[in-house]
This record gives C-alpha cells, structure tokens and sequence, in this order.
C-alpha cells in the first residue's frame, strides 16, 4: 500500500490547522482529567441548527472545506463516537482520509481513529459488505467499538466485529418506560479511557449530542466544535437544541453557555471553538 | 436639547461601522429597486436559532457591542418593523441611540428611524405611556406607524398616534380560517417605499421573520445581518426557522440558501451578513 494515495484522499492547509490547534486534545497525548479523554462535540448544522432535513436523510450542508476539517480532526482524535441512528442510516465510514495518515499515503493505522457506535439493543444490522468492513480490508479504517446493553450480543455479528479487530463493549444502560436507552456518557468516557483512548470526538446525531449537552456532562465536555452553514433549512429537521433548563424559582434559562467562543469564517461556513461554561 | 446627551447614549467604533458598510442601504438614498425600499431582515439568535426564551419572554441573547451594533443599523434605515407580537411583549423603544443622532448629540430627529408596528387587528394598546411616546415627548424618538387590517381603527387611539405624528396604515389584509392574518410583505414594502421610505429594517418576532423567509418575498429582501450568540437556549424557544420547502419531485430541500454569506467574529458573538439566494 506505501506510495498509493486513494483518489478520495483530503487535504487540509497548514493555516487551517493553526486556527484549530488551540482547540484541540494536546499531542502528547495527555488529558485534562486523568480518569477521562479528551472529549470534543462536533457536527455542522445550518442558521436553524438542524443537522439535516428529516431523521435518517444524509442532508449536505456545509462546505468541502468543512468536510476536510472534520477528516483533520478525526486524525486528531483517538476514537470518534456516533449514535447508532447515524450508523443505520448513513452506512458510514467514520475513517479519516487526510493525506498522510494511515491507508492515505502511510502504511499502518496511524492517524486512523477508533469508529464507537453506540447501539444499546444492538439493532445495527452490518455485515461484510457495510462501508466500515469494507474500509477495514482496505487497510483504510479500523474496526468498530459497539457500545451496546446487551450482555449477549448476536453470536454472528460479535464474530465479524471480532474478526475486524472491533468488539461489542458491554455497559449497564438503563432503558426508560418507552423503551428507550439513557446511557450515562460520563461512564461510557471513562470506559473509553480505560481501554487507551485519550482522546474521543462525539459527532451525532441530534439524540446524542442533545444528551451531552444536558447540565450533568457540562464538565466532561471539553471542547464544542460547530460549523455553521449560512442556510436554513427550515420546519421539521433534526435540530440541536438541548433539553430546557429551570433555575431555581423555575424560570427557564439558557441551556448551555459557552465560554472562550472563538469564530473561524470557513469557506462560507463559520466554525465556533468554544469551552462549556461550568457555572 | 443641543448639547446635552442622554445617559444610555450607545457608542459603535469606527472599525464597526467599516464592516457593515458594505452591507447598507445605500447612503444617497437610492433603492435597488424603484418600488421598493432597501430592505434589512435583521435579528440575532441562539445557537439553536432562538430568539427568546418563551414567547413574549425578552432574553438578552447577544452582547453589548450586538446592542450598539443594532443602533447603528437602525441610524442607517428609515424605518425599522416589527410585528404587534414584539410591541406587546417589550413595550419597545424602537428609537435609534447612537451618539450623534436626533435626540442624543443632535436637535431634531435626524438618524432617527419611524417605528412601523404591524398589528393587523389594533390590538396594541399603547397609552401616552408606553415607551415610545415617551421617547416621542423628549423627541429621542419618532411616532409609529401602525399597519392595520382595521379601516377603521379605535378614535382615541388614532388621535393619540397623530398627537405625536404618527398614524395609522390601512391594507387590506386576509384573514384566516384561524382568525390570524396573513400580510402580504411585498404590497407592504411598496406602501412604505410610497409613503417615503427608502431602506426599512426588519427586526422581528419569529412570526414576521419566518413569513418574510417564504419563497415568494425572497427577491423583496436586499440583506440579512443575523447575529449568532454562543448560547444553545434549548428547546422550547421562539424559534427563526422558515416553513419547509419541497422540490417538483415533493422532496425537502433547504428552505433558504443565502449568496455572499460573510461573517464577522463581534464581541463573543459572530455577525452573518449576507444576501437570499435567488435560485
């Protein structure tokens, strides 16, 4: 593989990257928290914060360059997270295509990131022929992590996963009245740490990222990386917002603070860096 | 008055206005288009594209240079609209603070912009009290004009809008079936370019600002400033988000697309200013 450089290979400019280096998990690999990765949150979404036009519709919304800094940033990060709507519905890659990393122009996995899926009940239905795998026997990605609830997961797809090199991470996950899961991110971070990621990038959908931005995982965010698109597209999309929030007397007030907003104008996007504000 | 400045005079640098410039009404006056006035759809969000809290909640949003910044904008039109749902909810000014202008710096009502209310039924109900009058009384500010379906609107309330010179605005306006009024903008932009104004500014609610986003008033709009404050207010807000739009083929496309997007980091905030696209 040395010397060939697949043709769908991203470039990202050395002054691009200087903006975002600030932002980013340190490179020597260390953490904030010795007990936690580095966690960032990042997606793109258009002036009405929606991801895309309805569940489950791949909507494009920001420009290449933005596309070729999410691809940087899974180069920096050691695992990226998604939520198992993501993965049914996109048959994703969750691998990292910047020039020079590994099945870009290097051999080895270097600078390719741990794909992590959460799927409580197991639900995703890949096979072979899923992008993932695919990207796997092209040396081009890793195998996925499958965070799931299910103490025993289908026999067949732990073999496929196990034969990649991924596995199933089984956790307590508590499931509500509707039958629906409440992972407890602050948990799941510190498994992923355990197991030698220092650094995680969270990147949807809506659910997941609604989820973290609740007041209980404030501290264990430590970066928010928005790309804005100057489009709306309007009533009916999948939309961050996070739950509302009440003060004491039961006033609502803003959800989420950030602090130290940086804006970087991107292409026609604008990309926000930003702390949650831990007041 | 000369020579005496009131306290909350508001300060916008230089550097800010050079920004801005480009993206203004025209300062002699000329309008792109002889019927229509130059028109500024301009507001400031949230994250999640809120403008507040809870309808009829004022939340301060953006910070203090946004605030300045408005005042500034507001120095550059003729006339700055809301729809009747802001008047009631604020008791709004509606006047133009910047040093320099009519009332803060300068005799007369020079930078000072005539307040258009639109309130198709006349429920508004203002008194020699509401802000804006008084503002009238110290001549910090000019009378509204109030756009209603009304052909004959309330006596007392009329003459108490001529006192302070302002007055009444009647056009034919449908209702429907749920009682609620559907205005139609462009007619609107005409009577106003007729009645004298050349550049008008749309500052809000979520109602005005959605409607003025359907396809039909795209080429009505010369400019959109939306300022984005690093805050997601969460769910449940009064939120900017156009209605849905569908292709010939009925699939969900981005309601709008906006051309020549820039954006400029402002305080914590960032400014968009940028023109619809006309596709």
């Amino acid at each position: 593989m040395p010397g060939w450089i697949p043709k769908d290979t991203l470039h990202f400019s050395p002054e691009d990257r200087a903006f975002l280096e600030p932002h980013l998990p340190p490179r020597d690999g260390s953490t904030p928290k010795p007990d936690l990765p580095f966690t960032t949150l990042t997606f793109a979404t258009s002036l009405d914060s929606s991801l895309s036009l309805s569940p489950g519709v791949p909507t494009a919304i920001s420009g290449p360059q933005s596309k070729a800094m999410t691809h940087y940033l899974r180069s920096r990060h050691d695992g990226i997270l998604v939520g198992v709507g993501t993965a049914v519905a996109d048959n994703p890659s969750l691998n990292c295509r910047i020039a020079g990393v590994g099945g870009y122009g290097s051999p080895g996995f270097d600078g390719q990131p741990r794909p992590i899926v959460v799927d409580p009940s197991a639900r995703w239905d890949f096979t072979e022929e899923s992008k993932l795998f695919q990207l796997c026997r092209e040396q081009r990605g890793r195998a996925p992590w499958i965070v799931t609830a299910l103490a025993d997961p289908p026999a067949e797809k732990k073999a496929l996963l196990e034969k990649y090199g991924g596995c199933y991470v089984h956790m307590d996950i508590q499931a509500t009245d509707t039958g629906s899961h409440r992972l407890d991110w602050h948990e799941l971070l510190v498994v992923l740490k355990r197991r030698g990621l220092r650094s995680v990038m969270i990147e949807g959908g809506a659910q997941v990222i609604n989820s973290l931005l609740e007041p209980r995982y404030k501290s264990d965010i430590d970066m928010a990386i928005v790309t804005i698109a100057p489009t709306w597209l309007g009533q009916g999309g999948v939309v961050v917002s996070p739950q509302r929030r009440f003060d004491d007397a039961g006033t609502a007030v803003a959800a989420v603070r950030l602090a130290n907003p940086k804006w970087y104008p991107f292409g026609e996007d604008v990309v926000l860096c930003a702390q949650i504000k831990q007041d």
